[in-house]
């Protein structure tokens, strides 16, 4: 055998070790995340993670942008930012997030499900088909709906208000009879502080062009992708107000009326 | 230039980038876990997760083998298995833990702390030392110690108790004027329920015969070293009882008397 060829051979099997070794997780299987949702809530609203860095982590996702300007919904490799007012552009790739998480979409399952009237009662419906709540999954779903509402926060000023008081801020647009894609995670309940237990929804059109942080909706007969995650990283701010701030106290009730958009 | 020449440059600049790319990060800078607290407490004595997965993402850390026998010491990439008793032996590649946390120490600094008569006015000088608490730290003390107090318990049979109802089957050992080494892990608050919040402390002999969770000590006048960890990666059981079990409770009085060794 000539040595070149012996290199080669080499050299492909270290890249599959590499790639495959008994070290590293398929990116698909692992939600990323950067900083915290409690901090978040807290108000630190800037953070150090570009564009390009997260969609390094996964291509689908959710989260927000500095001075919590509006929502992050991650599709297809494309971090959209959503302002005030609902209109979606692609974000560049040295705009930074406070808080996102993301994974490479690989659909595990199908779930096919019935019609619901509201967000809650799909959510109801759809945790029942997720094999254990003691996991993350990542939730795809591409059709038409007959009305989904969503919000946006506009970019705050220093200094920072924490997120609750800026819920009043919110400028909600509600789509009709519209063809787009929900963008869904699904955390535990022991990741309370850190992520937004159970599901959290994030919209974008067909067109890639309007959505937000989804208040509430209603859902045809759909096909929801679903991807379960065993993995979980987090990544620490290593500097600025997170390493300051004061994650001691339970945020739940702040989160619930962030989640739900109503003003405390 | 050769054929074989340029491919082992090639190969040389493929592993360079697979090790060093933008999507990576040491080991050394990521604290690793296997399944979560909350599920340990709950009585998850059995996990798939072995020595071997385990020293893949470190060398240095804290943990229990399956069934809940004893205490894990991880030492200079050594998964020591102290029993209850306190004697320790390096554990065999195949044993499993239910729940562990490790990561490649690499020290960032050293903190020279007075001589302090307990743990827990020793843990208030260290936290004092920290950068952040918003962060997670391996910290490496290795000296002669006025004493120690540590505990194992020994392992279960099933049908498995909670594990506040197993400290009064703990067998308690105390060092005196003995030389080794403290493991530590410093978790901030916001992982309640994933890991322990504040320090947790395991204790192995300099001749590595001994050790176990401590429980209390005195210390000297030592140095300790520090290792700040800005990632946090946890690895969920992907089946067994982790699954099914209620995850959703507050356990935190139940860590508390656990961690303590007193009996609920």
């Amino acid at each position: 055998m000539r040595q070149g060829t012996r290199s080669w051979i080499f050299l492909c099997a270290s890249l599959v070790f590499l790639l495959l070794g008994p070290a590293s997780v398929q990116a698909g299987e692992r939600l990323f995340q950067y900083s915290t949702i409690d901090a978040l809530l807290a108000g630190v609203y800037d953070g150090n993670l570009t564009m390009g860095e997260l969609l390094n982590h996964g291509g689908f996702g959710l989260g927000t942008f500095n001075t919590l300007d509006g929502e992050m919904v991650v599709v297809d490799g494309v971090a959209y930012h959503v302002t005030a007012g609902g209109k979606a552009v692609p974000a560049p790739n040295d705009a930074k997030t406070p808080f996102a998480a993301v994974t490479d979409f690989d659909e595990d399952t199908i779930l096919r499900l019935a019609p619901a009237e509201s967000m809650a009662a799909f959510n109801a419906e759809l945790v029942k088909g997720l094999p254990s709540p003691n996991a993350f999954y990542a939730i795809r779903i591409d059709g038409r709906f007959p009305w989904v509402r969503t919000r946006a926060i506009p970019g705050q000023s220093r200094p920072y208000r924490p997120l609750a008081e800026l819920v009043k801020e919110q400028v909600v647009v509600k789509y009709t009879n519209v063809q787009g894609t929900l963008v869904g995670l699904w955390s535990p309940a022991f990741v309370k502080g850190v992520n937004v237990p159970g599901f959290h929804w994030h919209f974008l059109t067909a067109d890639r062009t309007a959505g937000g942080h989804v208040l509430d909706c209603a859902v045809g007969a759909v096909v929801a992708k679903v991807d379960q995650l065993l993995e979980f990283t987090v990544k620490l701010p290593a500097e600025g107000a997170f390493t300051g701030t004061d994650l001691t106290p339970d945020r739940s009730s702040e989160l619930e009326s962030v989640e739900k958009g109503s003003a405390q």
